[in-house]
């Protein structure tokens, strides 16, 4: 038994789940894109399963080739969960908003109010966009790093400041003496930078947690200064421990430098397993969605194996010869995995419905496989919980809750209910009301 | 009996009421600013009175003082209206989004996820936000009116150019054949002018009426150009049956001379009831509004007047010396009014009760008055029907919904139901797919 707990966000898109083609799997509506009703009942579902949070990635541009894929993003985040939040009651909900292409103060605003609708529940993650459809959505290309990062800096730490206009005990309203709020503990801001800058005060009050918590998914030297100044949740994208392991120390020590202690910054792999009650089923489940998408993906298993692959080769396994001269890619951290499966002997198409050009690591069977996994990952100090990508959120939920969870639960490493009410509840974070001291800097007053 | 009928909205604020002092009327819980189920309550009960549309006006800055007064606008209009969608299934949904401060996309993004979620009930009210203290919150001032209705022109068009960017039948989502849209019929936009730009296409395929429906709430020669080329329905601010007339003529001769049918732009008079049992119940009602901010408005009171009041006279009527001085000023639609209740005997106080210095045209007493000055003005052919703000929603609404619509009803002046499911139903507007090729203009190709 394990002392210590892990924590679980769930991914959370599109209306029909993680993979670009379960719009068609079975039992699915395939007009669930638009459909709310199905999108709350699956976060009605994460939330039976004691799931901390639900965390929605977001870009904003159609990057599917629609012709066979569904946009993998939900209509519109902070909507989404407007209505989520009408249907659930403890589950976390967890937004990626740009930093480059919405303003400052209506980052703040939709957020906050989503928090104060949500009685404390609400996230962002803050991205800074590097997509170039996205950027011409918006009559713009896309910055340097430094730029897009610099203006990240601002955009979070005025938000944060508009979030704290309103002092803890600011908001009176007392109907005898007429006094509806102290003037007082409503400030403006007035911060700005050398990308935006605001005024404020938010005409809104601190929610049951103070304000939303960030979160942070962005990689690399100038996502990790910013995960460690301001996220309490990191969300990995990881292949093996070691490597989990490396990333989790590295968002602790930036969140040392910028004089957080470690502990308050919690690290979640992606995972997206493949649950049946065989491994063969698994991969079955994973095929039929492959379809239309797998024949085009042979090149690149081909290349993961250090193999020239066609996809007329696709429902046969690799030959004596392949098999000898393939050798694991160095330039893709998947590489083992698809070495491992290919020499099991399965085809090209089963080897790909074990999920090995997937984006998070996929464990492939019965319930036990994931949950072994998890374990595995989690005792060996690489995580402090994962971010788990469901294949077809309409049955694939409630199989995660009803047979991965359980499994968890009962060896300790997994609460049973939730601590909480809030997002902070469950992260282990301290309510925040006004600026945090230890987050200031490149702002400045004008 | 009129063979017309009359069309209703109503306005919807920050979950207390149309009077900057509703969060403290008896019966309202004085934290129903941050609490949605207030809010989804109310709603429902418009919906309950057939009324076809809630219109929430909306600025991105805090302008009230909050000692006595509560924030005017609702915590954001499109999180909001995201809620209310879950709560109800007829009334349609119209919010105001900056044209100067939020982005196309953004909007166009937001809107029309709205707009499905719904089920096709979602209208825009484009604003060009002139009050500085917004601009501030986006470190900016407020541009030259000019510049402010050029960009809404782009931003309009870019943003109907967005929501028409999946024709019709573009989203075919066959599980067997694997096709989830035509991409030739999803199109980039590449819209773009003098100040916005952007190049699509949007992710969301078409609501149940193709998409949102546009209000226009600005006046002016400006705004009028505005309402004549996209508008489906002007929200007007007026005090008399001449004035309403001119308005509603001036915005069907401007639909016309952007080649409309004058029909498609419905005029909507505001109105802000007061409804008690008896005349002096009603001034009651709105006198318990006003312990904390009458005294104030009493210098201005008598400037409508022709006169020098000062505040301790407040529980006094005029003297005799001061009705014969009294001349209703030029400058002040609302005068005559005011006039007329000083001329009745009442204290100032009572006259301020009598909402003579709030934003509308206040009937004060039973139902049946102000069921009455709807059926004149409508009658008088000065209005397509009224945008309503009820003093105190909580109790408000019921009473309008139970005591106002069913005279109006009995009239043969109100529906007895909804006749269809969208907004543009609700309108007698068509549907709208793709773009509407009457309108097009400013927005170049690039």
């Amino acid at each position: 038994m394990s002392s210590r707990r892990m924590l679980l966000g769930m991914q959370f898109g599109n209306g029909y789940g993680a993979q670009v083609t379960s719009w068609r799997a079975p039992n699915v509506d395939p007009k669930n894109y638009t459909d709310i009703d199905a999108v709350v009942r699956y976060a009605q579902a994460a939330e039976r399963g004691k799931i901390q949070f639900l965390f929605l990635p977001d870009t904003p541009a159609l990057s599917s080739d629609l012709t066979h894929e569904a946009p993998q993003m939900t209509l519109d985040p902070l909507l989404t969960l407007a209505a989520v939040a009408r249907g659930t009651s403890r589950i976390g909900m967890v937004a990626t908003g740009s930093t480059t292409f919405i303003e400052p103060y209506n980052l703040a605003r939709q957020f906050k109010a989503l928090d104060v609708m949500s009685h404390g529940r609400a996230g962002w993650n803050p991205a800074t966009t590097s997509d170039p459809n996205a950027a011409a959505n918006f009559g713009q290309t896309i910055a340097e790093r430094p730029e897009r990062y610099g203006r990240a800096h601002e955009v979070i730490q005025i938000v944060q400041a508009l979030w704290g206009s309103w002092e803890e005990d600011a908001w009176i309203a007392d109907p005898t003496t007429g006094i509806f709020a102290d003037p007082a503990k409503v400030r403006p801001v007035n911060l700005g930078g050398q990308y935006v800058s605001s005024r404020g005060p938010l005409p809104i009050p601190p929610s049951e947690q103070g304000q939303p918590v960030l979160f942070s998914a962005g990689g690399g030297e100038y996502g990790l200064t910013l995960a460690g100044r301001y996220a309490s949740g990191v969300i990995g994208s990881t292949f093996s421990i070691d490597d989990a392991r490396a990333q989790r120390d590295a968002a602790r020590e930036a969140a040392g430098a910028a004089g957080r202690d470690p502990d308050e910054v919690k690290f979640f792999a992606g995972l997206m397993p493949a649950i049946a009650p065989t491994v063969r089923d698994a991969v079955e489940r994973r095929m039929l969605l492959g379809t239309n998408t797998f024949p085009q993906r042979v090149p690149y298993l081909g290349q993961m194996l250090g193999l020239r692959l066609d996809p007329r080769q696709i429902d046969e396994p690799l030959t004596a010869e392949q098999l000898a001269a393939a050798r694991p890619s160095p330039y893709d951290p998947r590489a083992p995995r698809a070495f491992e499966v290919a020499n099991q002997g399965w085809t090209l198409r089963e080897i790909l419905g074990h999920g090995v050009i997937d984006y998070h690591p996929t464990p492939v069977g019965p319930a036990s496989v994931t949950a072994d996994h998890m374990q595995e990952w989690f005792e060996a100090g690489a995580v402090d919980g994962f971010w788990v990508s469901i294949d077809t959120y309409e049955d694939g939920i409630d199989t995660f809750v009803d047979e991965v969870v359980p499994l968890l639960q009962e060896r300790g490493l997994f609460h049973e209910d939730y601590e909480g009410k809030t997002l902070r509840d469950h992260l282990g974070a301290a309510p925040q009301y006004g600026l945090d001291p230890r987050v200031s800097g490149v702002g400045v007053a004008h």
